[in-house]
């Protein structure tokens, strides 16, 4: 059966993200899951693993919840699709509207448009500001701000405003309106003795000169994850946000919230513009929003935007804007089945709770550690940064890629954790997690962490 | 009920494809469908419907199928999602995968790679044809051929291929790399003394004056649709892709089949590329691969542009290109129930049959009329062409919108059909439609057409 699996495997499914000569030859190792349950995962040789990054940081209620799979078999037999198109719709795709809107976006959001990844809702984003502006009369006014290092996505538009050269290399990305700012990684930042304080002027010193440099009157708008992500967990240093989102609005600069990984509790809040204090114009759901579940993505628009959305229908038509699987009804049962189950278990409050536990215990366990440089998060999102020589700040040679080494030995002690970068080991378990897990999670690690780095 | 559902329906849900102001004003009269079975819909007003589209021809299988449910709560119990990052994997998508490539795919095809949508898999597409061609050192050979008329998609780049004005409107499309072959839609030829071969050969001349203008070595790819859908269901005239398929090889241009539509089944064929004797380099597949039930797309490579992808990665390491629900579970057992309907039932020999069998009622039944000017189709996907004058060749007006009035008019009488650019009216019912059903659509179709033009 493995075997059989293993070779058809090899033969024939094209992975994302994965290297295509290594995988076709097999030198990379296998990791084919049968089947999962809460925060464990087991392969299809019976070995047992701690999902520590809950999939892609998006199985926030843990695996193998049979109220969700009820809820989409149910609507999957009362009505299996029908499309958005033109009006049509359905009760799940227009109960979910409500209840994102008075439940879970930030104050003063309006309207919820569907796609199904997180890629495809940050296109979205960018095909709304557009329009936007082309409405307003401001047809220059088109470049985006991302920050090095972030995550949006890797379709061309969207692996355009990723800040990681991985998703750049060979695709002639990015596209010739992105710029560029910096990502405020005070852990990395230039000079030891620098404050926090200090780095984040520095950080809003820099976005304005960019503003200045490029011409407010050519930006459309600023994309950002509340906290990054997949460019290494890093929460954003004391007053970076309010200071941030008082010069975009007086440079007249739309501001989009990334709430792909954030969002539905992550933080310990909500939202990461909840746990963090931003009123953006636009927020892109997707991952937490059903857990996984289903493929489902949400563009969430504010009431000013949307007017202008709604002028411009009137002065120029339907907008051209649409996909087929827009508002899936099984997407939007598994999200409000999902949802019930985050209200009920109060998993937003459990994700602060065990997240400040987990932070704790890495620190106490691994804080130590010869080279381990830093160990942050927020919630359950948390890094532990490797360091040659946490002191001098060396780092390791990209090469040695060390993080990797180091979640190749977990997963032989079978946690699930990832790297990000050449440095930095990701944690972001399922919300469920509880205290005792936190504990096996922190075990695990550390000996991985010894046995790479003794 | 009703009231409130639409009422949070206008407030929350932004819809695609659908006039943002008369959605939100309450002018475009609202379709909230309540649940569906076999070909047939009904609204929450208990008003029941002939799905004569299949969604936005997707639902090959028909609706409310019990063992696609049951498939997919069972593998969502079992394992409700894992990525394929990094060669991860899991048992739905490797043998979903082998399956296509076995039994589904054209020959010589070896690798699919999974998305949600049509949009998301065509977009990878133009991805990975970039690649090639930077990783085979022609980095200027980049521009993508589509047709005008063609659908590919609603994102910036997808959109950009996209042939339809609509789909451009106020968001900056098309992008500066497509180039705009035209469609081969014999009943608009320019002279209707021309034979069918004439016309073919004006086409495929026209595709060689274009590319010998922009220089092949500047022309990555040609992407069509094997048969053309939205822009009004033309069947390709006689000898188009032959004469099409040795240019594009003489130029050493890729040839991306769009099988969005096409596919599983439509065309009484397996796919267009069986129906019409087109050998592609790649295969882009959504909608009949799971006939809704889940958002799910494969794009299908070829064993030659694969090896080409595999030196990519020996030279330059891992492609970065993903996306966090890649072969989805849910998605992956959907099509497996999907597939197992299809081959078991013979839908694909049914929608040749009652396709055809349409086809022919159509023309018996409203071949005469004054305005129809002409009934085509292949299989499952049909087309009514209005004309004020049809002898004359002489259109309605386009503001008269004068097909949305009959579809409206039929939609009234419980057929759902889609109105296609201004004069088109379209078909593509389910494939599990049979004769009796064909007579009903038929006669629906009569009655409402009478109506608007009596
Ligand atoms: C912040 C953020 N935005 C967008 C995305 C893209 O989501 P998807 O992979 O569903 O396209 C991701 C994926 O990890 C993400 O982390
Ligand atoms: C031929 C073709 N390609 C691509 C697409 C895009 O598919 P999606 O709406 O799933 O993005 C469509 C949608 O109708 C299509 O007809």
């Amino acid at each position: 059966m493995l075997s059989t699996l293993e070779e058809a495997d090899r033969r024939h499914y094209f992975h994302p993200g994965t290297h295509a000569f290594d995988h076709a030859s097999g030198a990379l190792p296998p990791l084919i899951v049968d089947r999962a349950s809460g925060i464990r995962l087991t392969d299809v040789e019976g070995r047992e693993y701690i999902d520590g990054f809950a999939g892609l940081y998006c199985v926030n209620v843990g695996y193998g919840r049979e109220e969700i799979a009820v809820r989409i078999a149910e609507q999957c037999k009362r009505l299996s699709y029908y499309h958005s198109y033109q009006g049509a719709g359905h009760a799940p795709a227009i109960e979910l509207s409500q209840r994102l809107i008075e439940q879970w976006a930030p104050p003063g959001m309006i309207k919820v448009y569907y796609g199904m990844s997180g890629s495809d809702a940050n296109e979205t984003q960018i095909k709304l500001v557009w329009y936007y502006n082309n409405i307003l009369g401001r047809p220059n006014k088109k470049k985006i701000i991302a920050r090095d290092r972030a995550y949006h996505g890797s379709g061309i538009v969207t692996g355009g405003l990723t800040g990681l050269p991985v998703y750049h290399a060979n695709f002639d990305a990015p596209f010739d309106r992105v710029i560029r700012a910096m990502c405020p990684d005070y852990y990395r930042r230039p000079d030891p003795a620098m404050s926090e304080a200090r780095f984040t002027e520095q950080c809003v010193a820099e976005l304005e000169a960019l503003i200045e440099r490029e011409g407010a009157d050519t930006i459309a708008a600023f994309i950002a994850e509340p906290m990054n992500g997949t460019g290494g967990i890093v929460p954003p240093p004391a007053g970076y946000w309010p200071a941030v989102q008082a010069l975009l609005r007086r440079h007249d600069i739309l501001l989009i919230a990334d709430e792909v990984v954030c969002g539905f509790g992550r933080l310990g809040a909500r939202t990461g513009c909840e746990r963090f204090g931003i009123a953006p114009d636009l927020v892109t759901f997707a991952k937490g929003l059903t857990s996984g579940y289903a493929p489902l993505s949400a563009v969430v628009v504010g009431e000013a935007f949307w007017d202008v959305l709604m002028r411009g229908s009137r002065e120029q038509g339907m907008m051209g804007h649409g996909w087929t699987y827009s508002g899936h009804p099984l997407g939007a049962a598994a999200a409000l089945a999902n949802l019930d189950i985050i209200e009920r278990e109060g998993l937003v409050q459990n994700a602060g709770d065990v997240g400040g536990y987990l932070l704790e215990r890495l620190r106490a366990t691994l804080g130590t550690h010869h080279a381990v440089g830093d160990i942050r998060g927020v919630g359950m999102m948390l890094a532990v940064e490797l360091m040659r020589d946490p002191a001098a700040r060396e780092r390791f040679p990209a090469d040695q890629r060390i993080n990797a080494r180091v979640v190749a030995a977990a997963r032989e002690r079978g946690l699930l954790i990832r790297a990000l970068g050449t440095d930095i080991v990701g944690f972001a378990p399922p919300l469920i997690t509880t205290h005792d897990d936190a504990d096996e999670i922190v075990s695990r690690m550390a000996a991985a962490l010894d046995e790479v780095l003794s």
